[in-house]
């Protein structure tokens, strides 16, 4: 829908049934958007829920990304919440708070880029929730289902497994530094700050390839392994030789004198697969061993020693 | 937990940590907070959802309402949701976006308001996500389960059905005419406003006796009977002499020179429970009849005649 108006203009419920019509029935959606709550197949008599909440000004801008990015981003962080246990991601439940003089466009792009999203795994938005706020707020909730299998937790990993990572690493910090200075190329560095890749088959193949733990990588490798090696009481020994560090993340460490390892140990957003392996599996496409697990105090070593740099992201210190 | 500081003193895995200590397990929590996510039992073979955004200023005010009052308020209009399908809730998970110099005794008088009103349905917090923005917004999914049964929508009404309602009218919208006016008295209108108090059992009841149609009356009766009349290709005429004005209700109108059977008519955030019955039904406690249901273009009657008042809420255009 083209449209010059806001959201005042087309009224809550008018907002609603724009944005609604994106959204497209799959069969897990046993009853979609329009009454109190919706009716999702859950078909192993168990669900997989993950919720996340993206603020404007924290976790986007809009002057560098547009709707569909922002409902991209989203959709994409939760999807990749629910593959990092395995599952098998159904249906979103999406709130949005938006101040009145939000261009209607902006809410049904950020509709387009949640239903794409989606898509890319077979999952759909089934529900959610307008409201008035000063900034634009987006709630998403994912559900997901296992298919009778275990869910892949964090707390699996046991000494003598691998430590391998699927995914991108490094990307999206490199891409916020980039637009942080001002530039708005790389565009593929630019893009993977705006619109995260997870590796979406590689929950499912890592779950069948008989991973002992598996977790997101959302807020830096070293921090997210750090919260593996606490729930699994084991040590992480990453190999920073084996870390893979991309074409476009080097070229624009160069350009910017930083050290490219720091961006990929401790970028975040990139939503990798960070998930440890029995040393004598078959690592799955497309995860590369990058360490293993020692036994010890829960510690993530880099090179065999603590890692000395920015130790992640705390949303109230940062 | 008392404790002077902020929620930027405890940090982000801090703040986690102390909140998640507020949630027990309940047979339903399979895997609680803590991974990527959770995983809940569904034994039905679907769940239901439904998601709503609270937002500081909008929904609630901090100097009106306590932090318990907050987390409460916003479990209840979750859980009414889900209740007004026939389902069991069994879960929720929240987002917190908030300030960091907000008192962390905030955050957790939040979570032991949402914890309390779980306990009353035997649900739990499971999931969350904490961030920070300008200001306070609680995200809040519920899930639930249906036990075998169909779920009770919005659509199912048909002429000749009765129409009755389940708990609270015009409460909540008297005790926000009371705050606003600078009072803090009557005080069980105010504390109608701070948190409502849905009639949780009455949901399953109306499901056993054959309710047809139900729906949540959070935006107000006529607003909220309008959708079931639209769901349901139906005329939904309601006899203003069966609505009940409840006695503190009354005594503040009076006071306000207000009339009682405006706030009754649009008040909403009582959540009640309207629906229809065949005729022959016997109505569960505690509904009354307030209506039928004929045939007709989709339209609410108050008396016979389109309701000339307030119409409800719209959040954009309120």
């Amino acid at each position: 829908m083209a449209d010059d108006g806001t959201v005042a203009d087309l009224g809550e419920f008018g907002l609603i049934a724009a944005v609604v019509a994106r959204f497209p029935a799959t069969p897990d959606v046993l009853l979609g958007p329009g009454d109190d709550a919706a009716v999702v197949a859950a078909p192993d008599g168990r669900v997989v829920a993950s919720t996340d909440l993206l603020v404007e000004g924290r976790h986007f801008r809009r002057d560098w990304s547009t709707a569909h990015d922002v409902g991209r981003k989203a959709a994409a962080q939760n999807l990749a919440d629910l593959v990092a246990m395995g599952a098998r991601p159904t249906a979103l439940l999406v709130g949005l708070g938006a101040p009145p003089d939000l261009p209607s466009d902006w809410a049904t792009g950020l509709a387009d880029g949640l239903a794409e999203e989606c898509a890319l795994v077979g999952a759909t938005v089934v529900g959610g929730d307008v409201v008035r706020s000063d900034t634009v707020v987006v709630s998403v909730t994912a559900l997901g289902d296992l298919g009778g299998r275990a869910p892949v937790t964090r707390s699996g990993a046991r000494a003598g497994d691998v430590l391998a990572v699927a995914g991108r690493l490094g990307w999206a910090a490199a891409g916020l530094a980039v637009l942080g200075r001002g530039f708005r190329s790389p565009r593929v560095l630019a893009d993977a700050h705006r619109v995260p890749a997870p590796p979406y088959a590689a929950g499912r193949a890592a779950q069948e390839a008989g991973a002992t733990a598996m977790i997101d990588v959302s807020d830096g490798l070293v921090q997210d392994a750090g919260h593996l090696a606490a729930a699994s009481g084991v040590v992480v020994a990453l190999d920073s030789s084996a870390l893979v560090v991309d074409g476009p993340v080097a070229e624009a460490a160069a350009a910017f004198n930083v050290d490219p390892l720091v961006w990929v140990l401790t970028g975040g957003e990139d939503h990798a697969l960070l998930a440890a392996f029995p040393a004598d599996a078959a690592l799955p496409e497309p995860f590369v061993p990058v360490g293993e697990v020692r036994e010890g105090d829960p510690v993530v070593l880099v090179d065999g020693a603590p890692y000395a740099g920015a130790g992640g992201h705390d949303h109230f210190r940062a």
